[in-house]
């Protein structure tokens, strides 16, 4: 079944949620145009989540989707902290801060069981999460009003941990793919597959509906992982110079630069591994390092870091999310951008 | 202009030249099949490779294409083996190896000057290189005959370096791949880019025909690189376990395992990143590890962990060369693989 069917929409394209970077305007902009729009739930509150979702029933009769990260929160490590923080201690002498004082970074929350009746107003379409699923007694809810259930899986083994627990449709993220990683199986990263050998692999593997996501930029490659058995594809990189993103004026104008090409995995700024333009603090502390404390601690630390340099103009701490293939960024609405991925659908939606 | 018209071929494929696992019985397999058969010359010595040579030439007139590897061998350092030797002390004393007498590991010499009358009494219809280009003073003699000139990129950069320099076809050598990576102006592996990012970027970028590389293991993956852009494909993974390869049967059996998926890029065996399934040595050092000396130098230390290990069944020291996609290993002959990844063309062939 192509996700077209599965989620009644015309163009089958999913947009990623990006948390940080987007909101309703974007997953409207694209739900109307004929994809599926995304609402990243991960770092809103409860009380923004809730305007979100209401600014998402009044602004499309069509299907869209909300994502949560399911992450479980981890302990208190004072000591981790203490040495992340001694570890960025020149750079907070740099910029004069005072390490003491952090204010604390916009907190990553994961799908909890006091958000269910906040959906069930809403009883959004669909909704995705990342890094695995939460237990089944809260997938129940979401089924009973007959939302479609997607998550991410990076390894051949999470997509069929993934269809035995009943998914609607699994996003195989190749290792291409800007933002976080959605391993929750194994956290070698030597796992983790490109697009290219991943899709093909999930589709093999399992026989629920397979949405390509990494690398993807333009219509060649939506034909690209169609061939290659996917049922559809998701598209996040493209769209984060779209009219309708949030992305700051700093992060599009490294969308934009020369060497936007030039990504990696880093766990500096939340501490799991995510895709980003390589910066100043992944160059001297290195992409991936030991000292970052777990998920999503290591962020409340940078943000003071990130709010001095960017008053500088500067982006040495500033998580530039991108995916490898930054080619398809336009500073366009996002239904031109849709339009352009699927020329095909785009005229039949007319 | 697609690779069949270039090259004067049936079938758009490039059978990758493995060093080390095949020599001219694959090549011959895959020319004949209306593919481009390709005989790796790296490890060989001279009087090897014109005995290979001498086997091309007899059992084809079909294209067929030579492959070279074009490093500069480093200075000795005396001491950076006798590091990498110190850090493999343990290991040899566990297979009571005396790490004083070192056998010599088969040697990877670089294309240069003494091979050219060799090379001129076979004409090879194409010659391509690995670490970019020997000097134009060595091309101009092979473009004297007639031969296509080819290498591989591993970044946009890379490809328009080749370009530059005249090459007829430039390979996109994505993530993916197995074996060495092919980069040469930068050795930074986080500029490496997956096979669905690299194919459309180097496409855009240059105006010679692109051969796509890298998790391309069925005809969908062809289908796929097409779409891309790509003008053919190179396939080196699938035909590991052909006939006519001389994949040894330990790498065989590695190939057919369930743990084949996970590889990695190891620096342990060579010097050089290059992909293969990961093993013992490469969990215990780390696949990538600064105690390796330069390529092809960590080469012979290993020989004898490798010979040792090899004699008690074992694989911990041996290169088990492999791309991320083993899906497409079949032991069958290799006109049958060929004939799998493009059904249209070998239809047309017979």
């Amino acid at each position: 079944m192509r996700i077209a069917e599965l989620f009644g929409i015309r163009v089958p394209v999913v947009q990623a949620p990006m948390a940080g970077v987007q909101g309703s305007a974007l997953a409207l902009a694209v739900s109307n145009a004929g994809g599926l729009g995304s609402l990243p739930a991960a770092m809103l509150g409860r009380d923004a989540l809730g305007r979100e979702l209401e600014a998402m029933q009044r602004g499309t009769t069509r299907p869209w989707n909300v994502n949560f990260f399911c992450h479980a929160n981890p302990a208190p490590d004072p000591a981790a902290d203490a040495a992340w923080r001694a570890l960025l201690d020149p750079y907070y002498r740099e910029f004069g801060i005072a390490g003491e004082l952090q204010p604390r970074a916009a907190a990553r929350e994961p799908f909890h069981a006091d958000l269910l009746p906040l959906l069930e107003r809403f009883r959004p379409p669909v909704v995705s999460f990342h890094f695995g699923l939460p237990e089944e007694a809260l997938l129940a809810p979401l089924r009973a009003w007959g939302a479609r259930i997607v998550s991410s899986a990076t390894t051949v083994a999470e997509a069929r941990w993934l269809e035995a627990r009943g998914v609607d449709a699994i996003i195989a993220q190749g290792l291409e793919a800007g933002g976080h990683r959605g391993h929750f199986l194994d956290d070698d990263l030597t796992r983790q597959m490109g697009t290219f050998t991943l899709t093909p692999r999930i589709v093999a593997a399992v026989g629920v509906p397979v949405i390509a996501a990494g690398g993807i930029a333009d219509a060649a490659g939506v034909r690209a992982a169609l061939a290659l058995g996917a049922a559809g594809v998701q598209v996040g990189t493209a769209f984060l110079c779209c009219a309708e993103a949030t992305t700051g004026p700093m992060h599009r104008a490294a969308l934009a630069a020369p060497d936007a090409d030039h990504t990696a995995l880093t766990n500096l700024f939340t501490g799991r591994p995510a895709r980003g333009i390589v910066n100043r603090l992944m160059r001297e502390l290195g992409p991936i390092n030991a000292a970052a404390p777990a998920f999503p601690s290591a962020a409340s630390a940078l943000l003071p870091l990130r709010q001095a340099a960017e008053a500088r103009g500067r982006t040495d701490f500033t998580p530039l999310w991108a995916g490898q293939n930054t080619a398809g960024c336009r500073a366009v609405p996002a239904a031109e951008l849709l339009a352009g991925l699927a020329p095909g659908a785009a005229e039949s939606a007319q």
